[in-house]
C-alpha cells in the first residue's frame, strides 16, 4: 500500500469524518492512542464552560445545577452500550487501579474464603498483578500467574476464586476470547474479572453476553478522556446486594446526605463511588463521549472494529515488507488482535533510539523495555487513517533501514517513559 | 458592625489584594469556601493551556515535557509548608477517603495485630467513619466513636492503634489541639491519624512539631482546587520503609517504569501514589496554590488565620445581636475554633428553608441535617471580607426575623444537597 492507495480507502471510509471532531497536531502521525488518546476539539470549550460558569460562576449549587452529582452514573449509562451492558449497571470513577481493587474484593468476599487464589498472566499489565498481590494477601490467597495464555485453563483449579485478565494484552496486542475464558472460569467455580483498559471503545465488549462477573478500565486511552480520566467500573446484576467492596466513602452510601454514622452500602454499582467525583476530570471523558454518539450514527462497534483491524493489518503487512527482521509480536489472526501492532526489532537495533528517531520525525508510536523490547503502535479509527499507517510504515523503514537510529540524541535514555 | 465599619475593616486588611485573584460572581455573597472553594481567575486559561497544548499538541510526550508524572510530588511539595511538614513528605492523589483508607491500613500494619482498635467521634464527616470500618473489619477490629470530644482521652486504652480525628470538626467547626491529642494518643501507644480537609490553608498545622503519624485532606475547600480535585496525604518520615498500603498501583512502585511483575514498594511518600494521576484536576490545584504564594507575600498563615478568626468572631457577635434565637455551635474561644460558624435556629424555624431564602437573596452557606439541624457559613480570607460578613448577617436577620423563609419555593426539598 502506497499513500495513493491509502488516500482511496480513507476516500472510502465511513469514518473519515470523526477525524475532524479532533485537535490533532499538525504534521504529526499519533499512533499511540492506546496509552493516551486524542483531543476531542470540543473538549478545551466544555471544560472552560465547566471551569469559568458551572464552577466559577455557579460554586457549590452546581452539584445540582449543572448536574455534577450525577456524573458517575451519567457517564457509565453512556458507556454501557460499548461494554455491552446496561445503564445503571457501569460507574465512572477513580483509577483503573483502584477500581480493580474493589471488585477484586469483592470477588473474593463473594467465594467466602472457600477459594482465595486469584488468577491472571505474567504479562498482564502491572499494576493489576500488584493490585492482585495486595488483595490476595488481605485474604490470605495467592496470585498465580500463567506465563502463557495456553497454561491458564490447568489453573482454573478447585484453588481458583478469580480468573483475573486484562481483555487486550497491553504489550502483545493480543485478544482473550471473554467468551470462552469466562464460561471455563466459571465451570471451574471461578469469576472472571476483566480489565478492559485496551478494549473499551475500541473492540467488541459484551459483558453481559458472556456472563462475566466484574469488569473495569480507563478512560483515558481510546476513550479519550483526557491524561489521568477517571475510569469505570461494572458488576454484573446478579452479585448486586451479595457483595462488600472496602473503599467504603460516603457517595458509595445508600443514602449519603443523611450523614449516617454506620456505613450501608448503596444497592448496585452505586457502592462502588467513593470520595467526591473529580468534576473537571469527568467533563473530559463526557465531551468526549460526544464523539462515540457520532461514530454510533457511522456504523457504531461495527464499523470501528472493521477499521481498526484494516487498519492494524495494513501495518503488518506494510512492516512485513519494507521492515527487515522486524517480527511482529501481535497475532496475525483477526479475532485475536485489539487495535494495536508490536514489534520487535533485530538483535543490535536499539529499539528506543528507533522509537525515539521516529518521534523526532513526528511519528509517535511508544516503546516498552522487557524481553523482548517492543516497539509498540496503537490505531484508534475515530481518528487514525490509512494514510497515517503508511506514514508510519515509511518512517519505520527509513529510521531502521538508514540506521539513522544510531545518533547519541535518540540512544540516551535520559526521560522518564 | 455595619457596612461602613466593614469598608473601614477592609480597606486596611493586608490580604485584601488577594480577593482579585478570583473570579466570584456578582452580586454573591460565598460563605460556602469550606465546602468548594472559589475560582482563582488564573485557573481557566492554565486549564485551557493543559487541554490545548499540553494534551490536544504534546500528547503522550507531555508526561515528560509538561512534567506530568512529577505532578503529585510537585504540587506535594507546594502544600507541604502549609502543613507543617518539609518536601518530599507530601503526595497529591486520588481522593480524601481513598487516602485515609491508606494511612489507616498502614497504621494498623504499623501496630502488627498488637492493636485493632481505631477511636474516632461519632460527629467525624461519615467518610471517614465509613472508611474506618470498613478498615477495622479487615483488621478483625472495632471502631470506638467518641460522643463527644471530652470522652476521647478515656478510650485512649491498651486496645487503641489509632487516634483518628478530623482537625476541624465539619459540623460544629470546633478544632481539636493536634499537639496535645497526639501526645495523649501516642503516649498511649497509638498512632495519630489527622483528617486536614477543614484546615489546609486555613488554620495553622504543623505536623511534624506535633510528630503526628499520618494526615489526609482535601484539595478542594479552602485550598480552592476546584470541584472533587484530588486530595493529599501525608506519612510521618519515621515510619518510612515500616509500612505497607494496600492500594498498590504501578506509581507507588519502586521502579514503574521497569514494569517489574513483583510489587516493591517505592520508599516514603511515594508508595502512596497508586493509579495514573488525573492531569486536568491536579492543574486546577497547581493554579489555586499560585494563590497560596502570593499570601505568603503578605503574612502568610499568621495573616490569614488573624482575619479568619476575626471574620468568624464578627459574625458570631452579629448573629447574636441580630438573629432572635440563633445559637451558635461553633467555639467562641477563637483557639478552638476553626474557620466556619454553625449555628442552629429556634423550634418551628426550618433551617433548610432559612438557606434557600438566603440562597435566593445571594448569600451562599450550606444547610446541614442533622440533630441539631445546622447552617453553616464558611470564610475563607484570600476571598472573604468583612462586608461579606455584615451583608451575611444582614440577609440572615431579615430572613429569620420576617418570616420570608416561610414560601413553599424556599420549604420545598425537592434538592439534593
Amino acid at each position: 500500500m502506497n499513500l495513493d492507495d491509502a488516500k482511496r480507502l480513507d476516500a472510502a471510509d465511513p469514518l473519515r469524518s470523526l477525524r475532524e471532531l479532533f485537535a490533532l497536531p499538525e504534521g504529526i502521525t499519533y499512533l499511540d492512542g492506546n496509552s493516551l488518546g486524542a483531543c476531542p476539539k470540543a473538549t478545551p470549550e466544555r471544560i472552560q464552560r465547566a471551569v469559568t460558569q458551572e464552577w466559577a460562576q455557579g460554586l457549590i449549587k452546581s452539584w445540582n445545577s449543572a448536574g455534577w452529582i450525577d456524573l458517575p452514573r451519567r457517564l457509565g449509562d453512556r458507556l454501557a452500550p460499548w461494554l455491552g451492558a446496561r445503564p445503571g449497571e457501569v460507574l465512572v470513577a477513580d483509577s483503573t487501579s483502584i477500581n480493580l481493587y474493589k471488585v477484586l474484593h469483592a470477588a473474593l468476599q463473594l467465594q467466602q474464603g472457600q477459594r482465595r487464589v486469584i488468577v491472571s498472566e505474567r504479562s498482564n499489565f502491572p499494576t493489576d498483578n500488584y493490585i492482585a498481590q495486595s488483595v490476595v494477601r488481605a485474604h490470605g490467597g495467592e496470585l498465580v500467574l500463567a506465563e502463557t495464555p495456553e497454561d491458564i485453563p490447568a489453573l482454573l483449579d478447585e484453588r481458583c476464586a478469580v480468573l483475573m485478565l486484562t481483555h487486550v494484552n497491553y504489550r502483545s496486542g493480543r485478544m482473550h476470547d471473554m467468551g470462552l475464558l469466562t464460561r471455563w472460569a466459571q465451570q471451574a467455580g471461578a469469576l472472571a474479572v476483566w480489565d478492559l483498559a485496551h478494549s473499551a471503545g475500541i473492540v467488541p465488549v459484551d459483558l453481559l453476553g458472556c456472563a462475566a462477573d466484574f469488569a473495569i478500565g480507563c478512560g483515558y486511552k481510546y476513550l479519550n478522556g483526557g491524561p489521568g480520566a477517571p475510569a469505570f467500573v461494572w458488576m454484573h446484576p446478579r452479585h448486586e446486594g451479595q457483595v462488600f467492596q472496602p473503599l467504603t466513602g460516603w457517595l458509595g452510601h445508600a443514602h449519603p446526605f443523611d450523614f449516617d454514622s454506620e456505613y450501608l452500602p448503596a444497592p448496585g454499582i452505586q457502592q462502588y463511588q467513593c470520595g467526591t467525583p473529580p468534576v473537571l476530570a469527568m467533563t473530559g471523558l463526557d465531551t468526549a463521549l460526544d464523539v462515540y454518539d457520532a461514530a454510533q450514527q457511522r456504523g457504531g462497534m461495527r464499523a470501528l472494529r472493521a477499521k481498526s483491524l484494516a487498519l492494524t493489518e495494513a501495518f503488518i503487512a506494510g512492516v512485513d515488507a519494507r521492515v527487515p527482521g522486524a517480527e511482529i509480536h501481535t497475532p496475525r489472526d483477526a479475532a485475536a488482535r485489539g487495535s494495536q501492532v508490536s514489534l520487535s526489532l533485530p538483535e543490535g537495533v536499539d529499539g528506543y533510539a528507533v522509537m525515539q528517531a521516529l518521534i523526532a520525525r513526528g511519528v509517535i508510536g511508544d516503546f516498552r523495555a522487557g524481553v523482548p523490547e517492543l516497539l509498540r503502535f496503537g490505531f484508534a479509527p475515530l481518528y487514525n487513517s490509512f494514510a497515517d499507517v503508511v506514514q508510519g510504515v515509511d518512517a519505520l523503514a527509513d529510521v531502521v533501514t538508514s540506521g539513522a537510529w544510531n545518533a547519541p540524541e535518540f540512544t540516551s535514555r535520559a526521560k522518564v517513559t
